[in-house]
C-alpha cells in the first residue's frame, strides 16, 4: 500500500497500539520517523525505539510505556503540519503544546529536535507534530 | 479545609474520578464552577452537571463519559490562571488548544465561555483552563 504521509501513518499506529495497550508496535522505518521516536523515548513518553533489519525497508520497534493501572503516559499525538498543508515557525513563534505539558516536534536546519531544543539553539521549522 | 483555588479542585476531583473511571464526581458549588462544568457538558467531554442541594453550599455533581473500552473522551485538564498568577488574553490572542483540538474556558465581560465563542463574541479575558 502506498502511504502519502508516513508520519501520520507513524503516529496513527501508535495512537492505536497505546489505545489498545499493547506492549509494543511496529512501523515502517525511516530516518525521519526514527527521529521522531528517539525523541519520544528522549522525552519519557515510550520506553525504547529499535530499529530491527527485517531484509527490506528496516522497521522501527516501539515500546510502548504505561503507568499504574495500565494509565497512558503518552495521551496524546497529533500531526500538524501535512503534505497538502505544510506548517512552518520561526524561531520567535515555536509553538508551546499545553502551556509546556506536552512538545512539538520540530524538523530544523539542525535536525529533529522539540520547541524547547528549538528555542534553544535559536532555529525555527516545520512543525512535525504535537506529543502530549 | 480551606481551599485556596477552587477552580483548581474542581479539575483536580474531575481528573482523579475519571482516572478512576468513577461514574461521577460531586463538587461544591459555586456560580464560577457551574458555568465551567456546563460548558464541559456542551462540548461533550461529560455527560452531565447538576447542582444538588445539600442545605449547605451545594454541590455539582458531574457525570463522567467514556468511550468504548472506558477510553477517556477527556483526557486532560489544567488550570492555566492561578490566584498567585494569573493570565489574561486580549480579544486577539486568545490561546487555541492543540489546534483546536481542545478548548480553553475564559471567563470574560459576557459570561464563562470557550475561546471559540469569545472570538466569536470578541472579547477577551482570564484564561481559567485549558480542556482537552
Amino acid at each position: 500500500m502506498h502511504i502519502t504521509d508516513p508520519i501520520a501513518d507513524m503516529l496513527t499506529r501508535i495512537r492505536n497500539a497505546n489505545n489498545a495497550r499493547h506492549e509494543s508496535v511496529d512501523i515502517p522505518a525511516s530516518k525521519m520517523k526514527k527521529a521522531i521516536a528517539d525523541i519520544l523515548v528522549r522525552e519519557g513518553y515510550v520506553k525504547s525505539a529499535e530499529v530491527i533489519d527485517d531484509g527490506i525497508q528496516g522497521v522501527i520497534r516501539v515500546t510502548l510505556k504505561y503507568a499504574e493501572n495500565k494509565q497512558k503516559v503518552l495521551t496524546g499525538l497529533k500531526r500538524v503540519s501535512k503534505p497538502g498543508l505544510r506548517s512552518y515557525a520561526s524561531k520567535d513563534e515555536l509553538p508551546r503544546v499545553l502551556k509546556g505539558l506536552g512538545i512539538a516536534i520540530i524538523s530544523t536546519s539542525k535536525g529533529v529536535m522539540t520547541d524547547k531544543e528549538a528555542r534553544k539553539q535559536n532555529v525555527g521549522g516545520e512543525v512535525l507534530a504535537f506529543i502530549w
